[in-house]
């Protein structure tokens, strides 16, 4: 391999068209074990991957994510989730309660669910495959938390789509790195950066359609962020125990 | 390089001591270009990194931290901060109100920071520098708030020591891979397997301390758990702008 990891990484982009290739056992097994080797806040390891493969549950779940129908074409489709069960059997072993609902748990379950996916996929991508992380599952968690069967203290964070791919899209501009790396403080929102971004993300958009869309990220933004997403989040995470204490 | 990054990624271990050698400026841009080139949900890009170099700071933060005195040491200390004030100034831009305070806005930018940051440790243990997540900044969030004049709308997630390693400890044992990798559905705790890793881990502490130390997993997770971890996170959040819609 003469590629460099940093160009690996540099060189991602989501893939959402797959061929019917499967994926080996041992190289599914080989993803997931680098996963766990992510690091995990006190070793606590408060992740659980659930592999879907029934095509109804996979059905179910394109559909509640919006129509995105490559989570039944892929050849594996992987449900990251927090999970605190696994600690509250180990607070029983231990003979103490579980402080159940805390913040900081529902926090360090999230991040570490984050850092083990990131594992799996950088991986996979090493190997050739192409993978399409899918937040929409978080339309309608309930749903999700039924078909995969979800204890309490247990949370689906995310989807992940796995196959080797059947497109090749160009990789996404980013904002410049001067933006996000700050030197000792925070720094304001530098306004040239921005807008300097805004246009090359509509060349990027002009590019990609033909001339057809004319959109620059600042609307994308202000189009996620200007309307309360996913508004049922907060009582869906209390009824499974995350409860922001 | 002969290590495949499946390879690379299982043998990461955190490391806590470092070397005087600085990191070159064009290696440490590339780290935080591969971090940029992770997922970020819709491309929001929530993520800002806070690069701290003033050992004041440097100082402040180890001792916060509970006096993890590597955090002066390392060759760069870098703070992830999940980012929602370069939304707000999209938001502005476009003329509409953003949603403050959603559930979902903090799970998304939450998880954009812990992917961007493992593509930066991934990519920086392929160049042999080896890192330590401090999740311990949580200790005290409103005074690393203050040390790095970090906005509304923008909390710090974790930090990270970067370094080249003065030391080379073994990888500490996961679970075993059928306990976190499931099929179809949520599968009950299976206390053969936990059982088996308790054991695993009480050897592991045995050898590390030359048979001093006698603890087993289930019991490091349930002084975890077993305690309100930073009870100060949720207030520390709301006064940030997380309110937890």
């Amino acid at each position: 391999m003469t590629q460099t990891v940093i160009e690996q990484l540099q060189s991602h982009r989501s893939i959402r068209k797959f061929t019917e290739q499967p994926i080996e056992e041992s190289l599914l097994r080989a993803l997931i074990a680098a996963g766990q080797s992510a690091a995990t806040s006190s070793n606590l390891q408060g992740v659980s991957v659930i592999r879907v493969r029934n095509p109804q549950t996979r059905r179910a779940m394109a559909e509640l994510a919006g129509g995105q129908e490559y989570i039944e074409e892929a050849a594996e489709f992987l449900v990251f989730c927090a999970d605190l069960n696994r600690s509250g059997w180990c607070c029983e072993r231990s003979g103490k309660a579980m402080a159940d609902g805390m913040t900081e748990h529902f926090i360090i379950s999230t991040v570490d669910v984050a850092l083990f996916a990131q594992n799996v996929v950088v991986s996979a991508e090493s190997e050739g495959l192409g993978i399409c992380y899918i937040g929409a599952l978080r339309n309608d968690p309930q749903q999700v938390s039924e078909l995969l069967a979800l204890p309490e203290n247990v949370y689906p964070v995310f989807g992940l789509c796995l196959g080797y791919p059947d497109q090749a899209p160009a990789c996404k501009p980013r904002l410049a790195l001067d933006a996000v790396l700050m030197e000792e403080h925070y720094q304001p929102v530098n306004e040239a950066l921005m807008v300097q971004y805004d246009e090359t993300m509509r060349a990027y958009y002009q590019e990609r359609t033909g001339g057809e869309l004319d959109r620059v990220w600042s609307q994308e933004v202000s189009a996620l962020l200007g309307k309360k997403s996913r508004p049922h989040m907060r009582a869906f995470l209390e009824s499974k125990g995350f409860k922001m204490r």
